[in-house]
């Protein structure tokens, strides 16, 4: 009796674009564990929906809003034991994870905690930053060049900083940033070409200059991508 | 009679890292193109086997080993000029990429010369640097981390000049360039953790650390993924 646990990066939205590893291993899924910030549907649970094997336990990891940090750990601490205890009566759990597992995702937490006694499995996910890009059709980087994966939250002149060693940028958690974001790349050099990224494979998805943009109630997961405006 | 022309991520390596929308962007085309070097079979191709529908045409772009500048431009410019005509005939043409087709992918020349007459359509993929950090069940970035991609052929000093931007790293096409990398890593503080994937989801992949590693024979396209040795 072998119980496992599996990260299973679902993608950034579109059901479409989760890969056949990700489906099977949740179809196989004796418990299906996922984060819910909030009391709000869990994004990721959304995405997976049309995998969801049907007498599959649900293991919401409950998740208040803007906890205190000892709150949040206290919360990763208690549901990495519910996922090994589970491991350890021989079920197979999947923890659902939007985007890449591996990729500012909350897993890492529970990866942390569970290992070395119960070591996870990851399965990758299409991460939202190269959705972008397709959605807005826009290379990102060719032969010698590098890119640069940011956090809005970074702060203007840490960006300013990191952006100007790197040719190309996919900035992300913009938001309310969005200001502090623009005054960066504009140092940097990258903010003339810019593109913004709303919603990416929503119903609401939205692709725009940042020239020009109202930052005015601009979701939080936003995705600026820019280039250093340079011959190519 | 509308055709269409879609660049198409086909993932790392393992069929099972294809999404669904790209299987099936690749199950309804009429012509599948792929890029050929040097008469080798091609590994997008390969990867995609599973999903070729029986009836469509094939069409080798040829690519000649390590093409002079103004040879490797003339093949892309009669590949874009094939599918345009494919296209403009009703056509619908998927050109396999391997990982994502943004992210270094050939796949960026068709684009360029395809716009705006034929703006392709794109099915971004799983990278095969984050297939390599599932494989080595290694967290890359958490809350405001950045991660740098960067090219190994970049050269050793602007190498550690981008490292030094940056959290934590995703060095591509290493092999050979192997030892100026270790050594851009090492000046950065990242060299001490740093692992090293060869050949991710193939049967010959091996995960092992950089420390000790013997670069003799190493893929070109061998991926380090390091991180800054500090307390997280």
């Amino acid at each position: 009796m072998t119980g496992s646990i599996t990260g299973v990066g679902v993608g950034p939205g579109d059901p479409d674009l989760m890969t056949f590893r990700a489906a099977e291993a949740i179809r196989s899924a004796d418990c299906i564990a996922f984060l819910q910030a909030d009391g709000r549907p869990s994004r990721a649970l959304t995405i997976a929906a049309g995998h969801l094997p049907a007498g599959a336990e649900r293991l919401p990891i409950g998740m208040p809003m803007r906890p205190e940090p000892a709150a949040g750990q206290a919360v990763y601490d208690g549901a990495a034991r519910m996922l090994a205890a589970r491991a350890d009566s021989g079920r197979r759990v999947a923890v659902l994870c939007e985007g890449d597992p591996l990729l500012y995702g909350s897993f890492i937490h529970l990866l942390e905690r569970l290992r070395p006694a119960h070591e996870p499995d990851v399965v990758p996910g299409v991460p939202s930053f190269l959705a972008a890009a397709a959605a807005a059709r826009l290379p990102l980087v060719r032969r010698s060049e590098s890119l640069a994966i940011l956090p809005g939250t970074l702060g203007e002149a840490e960006l300013a900083r990191r952006l100007a060693a790197s040719d190309c940028a996919a900035v992300l958690k913009t938001g309310r940033h969005l200001p502090a974001v623009r005054r960066a790349l504009d140092a940097a050099g990258m903010g003339k070409n810019a593109v913004v990224v709303e919603e990416v494979g929503g119903m609401r998805e939205r692709i725009c200059p940042l020239d020009g943009l109202n930052a005015d109630g601009l979701p939080y997961f936003a995705i600026v991508l820019a280039h250093r405006s340079v011959a190519r």
